[in-house]
């Protein structure tokens, strides 16, 4: 006979070989749930919440700084929270509706509708562009009639100039003009140049000074840690207010200084911190991890909807590539924030186009059958572009973390602007601003083409026919853009493996892009050379007739940005929703879609993490992918622990320990939590409490209650234990303790436990063994699992 | 001391109160996962999978019609099988990658790709679209030169029509024409009208006929039962060839019939049995039932894709609308099927007009803040239109099923097809295809439109300049066709009503679309007049000049009809992506998402469920939305059976029953499963066997093995018990025996549980109180329980 329990008159089984217990048990019925410990406790329905609710300790349920959140736990609460809203929301209105739990539904809809409020976001995103492009512009000169306006702007009004030099005006100086009084010769050439490097240094160093002294979570892109976050970590600080200010104001300064970075992931960061400040609005999200977590999917959907005017795309995006936990609901409250972002974006047109998106073009040409072979060939280089870059920038950010090298942040981010601004200077490529490289390479070459890219015959000899490619040989300035743009691939290839991870605020997707961008030109002016000389191959000979237009350089060029984005990051439908909306035409899906899956294919062939799981891992937060598949044959008695010669688990027993004992475990232990079971003998499984929540109560217990010693007894139970008379006040701590802890049993196959904790957001399971407790299974033990079964060492793995 | 697991010498905590048995079990260590049941067993690390494959019973592990698959079951046996087609094509194939494991994955993606055929299905749908066509002419005459041609192919070759009067060409003859040998008066009208409703009871005759001897479940929308068959349910036949083959011509019978049904819900179906068709000729995905609902997932997204000719739009239906298990893979699969399923369409070209889209529309004039208002009063009608229907439309539904009445099915359909016929005739709106009358309805009005909708001033005066509207004064033609409108709307609103749920094919999209539209189109004319005769009001005098086209009808067409669609199936980001893709303009998106969410919300207040669900709900499927919550406070214990009276709950125990003592409580008893435990007295939980797999084992055990009896023990231990020398040959059933049921303890809030269901997919969960066998909760269980909360007769739920 088993002697735990005996302070619970009606628990079932107690006895001996009794015919049918379950039966006695059921006779009870529902007086059985409300007597749970004997003595007419009264309506305890929802024991573990109401004794919550009954005696609340302030700070239990809270988390620490870089630890997981309990998503159940936190979705539980979220709930509740509701009930008790809706309650008092029924006593306060009268309402002549149909049913109140319609009107409430209906009023929460309108609420969470104003809740998430893009639009200061998205004038953020607006300030940024246009901030930036003038920096930008300020590296070659200056507007003299307003400060203020950047050369397009600047030479906007002025109807000195004609269309075609629509860039030189008398009112835009450059810094030679300007301070040696001449435009042309070697000095002013060398001017510019020192002036140029000039800018960008100041602009780099700026930017570096911020993020180290005021907030150093400012730097780098974000959504690593986005993703981490959105995963159910705890980063205190990293969606703060300064974070948000010092990370908009250095954007600006990088993206001006001319290093090798984008501003769209940023961007990313950017809204989800206006989200997170939002949130602090509204107590619902600001005091729930989980519901705070929807709040920024949806900011990061609003984020990408911003910077690209792609609101399905973002909605994609967050979908993908960085949410977690991602319910229906949250999907069209992300497409209502992506929408309202794109249309205040809109008709703030810092692009100047009135257009929504950032590189808006239009192709008159359909694609044949045959293209598909460059465009996948273009899927090839972005594969092995991606996989490229994700090592050699996982190694430079490994050497950078483990050695003395990385304790001089801001001379590393001088260094490569000088560089990147010595070098880029000389080559009109590199030297203009990224995402208008991306624009013209993007273009379709019209009558109206001044770049050097659209020099053909046909425009040579004066013919301002359309289609201009007509006579489609080039002329000598294609081949030496050809030249330019070769040149300023491997300089972006280089500068952007050293540039990512940076301590700047750096994006990725506008260099990825760049770089594919510019091999997709070569590789469409190539195959429209091959096809215009070559007109009478069989390949050419169906559908490409003399002097036809059939190849569009600038369709290349915007798949081997896809392709090369795909490759860096992995993702696939929403990389191509984006670009589907950017050009507006389902026409170019296909080729999309060839080239993106191509690259993903090339990719995961050499590894099958994107950049920003390969970031996660290097910055070692434990979070749990949700695409990977578990794929070994592992059960969970071969995970859990303890295990071999490890010290056994600590465990509580429910009322037999003293206080003295409950501390002496925790402070010999440095787990987070402790199974409590019935008794040492039986190891039967009651419940689990965490470590923060039973420190909480002590110290409350402490300052609160009298007579609380260190021989006091301390008990789980509903029912203080019978004490010997002299013995001090016990303590009850019953209300901390988590009465549905998720347990497992030893056989259970460990894909269904991954399964388990991916899709329930677990931090710890438990694992028994018949009935019995055996050990415990957390997020950090599977982490080490994983890469033990991928032949990495599990020590390998650092977590923070 | 506890008797049981006596069998099991290295049992842990089986003696008495020794110290610390944690160690002593852990120092053993991985020795432990080796040795369960003692006496050197070999390397049985994953037992009860490799049980599962030493001693394969056939039958093991399928599934009975009308029952529910176990998803975590069906996923562990697909990664078993993946793990052992891994092996042998590691044997089989020497591999210079980098890793197998990666060239494996590529292998596989490629795999997976042409896994998914659309085309068959694309070609199905373009047939439909022809067929349906040309059937539904042939109701009011023929085509002489051609038979097979439809109206607008017959006079598309014609020379002797100018544009304007493309409808009349001397080769195609209406009946009367034909017959009489006069176009006009009204004996010739006479005839039409008897032509027309001869051919419409014809059709749908032959249409109910051909359902009923051949494929019942060829009948209805189809999708409340995807759906169902998505969440987990077997439906044997419902997505068989059959069916397919019947749908697809009773498909193109009952909408050349007139019946007020569209043929985009029944497209997702057929396209869903092409999907379920064509996995079975992949081991992969027919042999694997949760596998195979990834291809259904992925057919559904191609379905609407074809159906609307909108790719994303069909991958969000997909996701948001009908699938359960929706992991990311199949996102991207089920954009590629749609992507393709689009294209092979557009190659097919049924429309005509080398577009993708069935309602291809462009707007000329931008939409102004004011408008929202009557866009939001459109989406409120949508909301009482979705609201009154879903009410209305189950009521009679409910009346069929339960009164003799549904016992003619065949009359139903003719009486119902006879009165639309009679009714629709006369009205021009009612009797053209429905189809075409959106198209009509939501095309603005140009130079070139002939229709009655766009007579105005201007265009009476002769003055052809565009836009047309200019003088938008309505001449006597927009006032009867406002009329006829009227009247169409109320035939429309009433005979949907009674035509869904009918014994054929029939879609709900294209005739809600149609009352949204109607009443759309006559509020934006509405609008228009009162904006041409009130242009000094303050509303209209900002942005409304006089001659100016300030007013789209069209666009109130779109918006409306976008609600009333919102209204009935409560879908909001798909529904508005794929009326995007029907604009193909970011513009009106935000009247659209204004109108969809006020219909949603306003439906919302009459009734959370959409049509499908109710659907779903009196078919009596045992379904878990995904999307509703469950707000209540209960707890595991209070769900669980047994329960109050009930009889105690069915167990197993491990090794003392005889087979004469499962048999009978297998045949007691009629639940789908049992739970093991060690012993009667210690109701610890071992694991969990299905009935049917028990069955099948016991027969299988009978034919091959030799000495069973009825007092043969039975036994679930890795070894058997210690017997008497004369008891005859023991039964081992370990290979069935699943050693990893799902356990949560009493305490646990119902909202988890329910949580826990949904997102695992499970069957049943058992429920334990301190390490002890309490109870068990189905699905079942679960979804009476959600019944009960909402106040409703658990009773009144009918389960198959």
């Amino acid at each position: 006979m088993e002697e735990e329990d005996s302070a619970d008159p009606y628990l079932p089984y107690d006895g001996g070989g009794d015919a049918i217990p379950l039966q006695e048990l059921s006779g009870r019925g529902p007086n059985y749930a409300m007597s749970n410990g004997g003595g007419g406790a009264g309506a305890s329905i929802s024991t573990h919440l109401l004794d919550l609710l009954e005696e609340p300790i302030p700070g239990v349920g809270t988390y620490d700084d870089f630890h997981t959140i309990d998503w159940v736990r936190e979705k539980c609460k979220d709930r509740e929270r509701h009930r008790k809203a809706k309650r008092q929301h029924s006593r306060r209105i009268a309402h002549n509706f149909s049913d109140s739990r319609d009107t409430w539904s209906l009023w929460q809809g309108i609420q969470t509708i104003t809740d998430y409020k893009p639009p200061p976001m998205t004038s953020l995103a607006g300030v940024i562009d246009i901030a930036a492009d003038w920096l930008n512009d300020l590296k070659e000169g200056v507007c003299l009639s307003a400060m203020w306006f950047n050369h397009e702007q600047c030479c906007w009004d002025s109807n000195e100039t004609t269309f075609a030099e629509r860039d030189k005006c008398p009112q835009w100086k450059t810094w030679a003009e300007l301070i040696l009084g001449q435009a042309e010769g070697p000095g002013s050439y060398i001017m510019n140049y020192f002036m140029f490097t000039f800018w960008a240094l100041s602009f780099a160093f700026l930017a570096v000074s911020l993020v180290k002294v005021f907030a150093p979570y400012a730097c780098g892109s974000g959504i690593p840690e986005i993703k981490t976050i959105l995963s159910g970590f705890i980063i205190r600080g990293y969606l703060g207010k300064w974070t948000l200010m010092i990370k908009t104001i250095t954007l600006v300064l990088a993206v001006a200084s001319g290093l090798s970075l984008g501003k769209e992931g940023p961007l990313v960061h950017v809204a989800c911190c206006c989200g997170n400040i939002f949130s602090y609005l509204f107590p619902k999200y600001s005091k729930n991890e989980a519901k705070k977590r929807e709040v920024l999917s949806a900011a990061s959907a609003a984020g990408v909807s911003v910077a690209f005017g792609a609101p399905i795309g973002g909605v994609l995006f967050s979908l993908e590539e960085v949410s977690y936990y991602f319910p229906l609901k949250t999907l069209w409250r992300s497409f209502f924030a992506a929408l309202v972002a794109a249309f205040v974006l809109r008709s703030i047109n810092p692009f100047g186009n009135s257009r929504l998106v950032l590189f808006y073009v239009e192709y008159h040409t359909p694609w044949y059958l045959f293209e598909l072979f460059p465009f996948i060939l273009l899927g090839v280089f972005g594969g092995l572009w991606g996989a490229f870059f994700i090592r050699a920038n996982i190694a430079w950010c490994r050497r950078r973390k483990s050695t003395r090298f990385g304790k001089y942040p801001v001379l590393e981010v001088i260094t490569v602007a000088a560089i990147t601004a010595i070098v880029a200077f000389p080559n009109p490529y590199t030297r203009q601003n990224t995402s208008e490289l991306i624009k013209e390479l993007f273009t379709d070459c019209g009558p109206l083409e001044s770049s050097q890219l659209c020099q053909y015959r046909s425009q040579m000899n004066g013919s301002q026919a359309y289609p201009a490619g007509s006579d489609a040989a080039a002329a000598p300035g294609v081949y030496s853009a050809m030249w330019q743009l070769s040149l300023a691939l491997v300089f972006k290839i280089i500068m952007t493996i050293f540039t990512f991870g940076l301590k700047v605020p750096s994006g990725l997707f506008i260099p990825s892009m760049a770089i594919g961008a510019i091999a997709g030109r070569i590789v469409g002016i190539a195959v429209e050379q091959l096809a215009y000389y070559h007109h009478d191959w069989f390949l050419f000979r169906e559908w490409c007739e003399v002097g036809a237009d059939c190849i569009t350089p600038g369709l290349y060029a915007m798949v081997g940005a896809a392709a090369c984005l795909g490759g860096v990051t992995r993702m696939t439908v929403s990389l191509v929703v984006i670009v589907f909306e950017l050009t507006g035409g389902l026409e170019y899906i296909v080729p999309l879609m060839a080239a993106v899956m191509t690259s993903k294919w090339v990719g995961d062939a050499f590894g099958r993490e994107g950049i920003y799981e390969a970031h996660i891992r290097l910055n070692g937060s434990p979070s749990l992918d949700a695409k990977e598949e578990f794929p070994h044959p592992t059960l969970a008695r071969e995970v859990m622990r303890p295990r071999g010669n490890d010290p056994p688990l600590a465990v509580l027993t429910q009322d037999d320990m003293t206080l003295a004992e409950l501390q002496s475990i925790i402070s010999q232990t440095s787990c987070n939590g402790f199974p409590v079971i019935v008794s040492k003998e039986s190891q039967r499984l009651v419940g689990f409490a965490l470590r923060r929540d039973i420190t909480i109560a002590i110290e409350n217990a402490r300052r609160k209650q009298e007579g609380i010693m260190l021989n006091s007894r301390v008990y789980f139970t509903q029912h203080a234990p019978t004490l010997p008379a002299d013995s001090p006040r016990p303590l009850k701590l019953r209300s901390i303790l988590d009465m549905s802890p998720f347990t497992v049993t030893d056989h259970t196959p460990m894909e269904i436990v991954v399964d388990i904790f991916r899709k329930l957001g677990l931090r710890q399971c438990l694992v028994t063994h018949n009935g019995r407790l055996l050990g415990i299974i957390t997020k950090k033990d599977i982490l080490r699992h994983m890469a033990q079964m991928a032949n990495q060492d599990p020590e390998s793995i650092m977590f923070n």
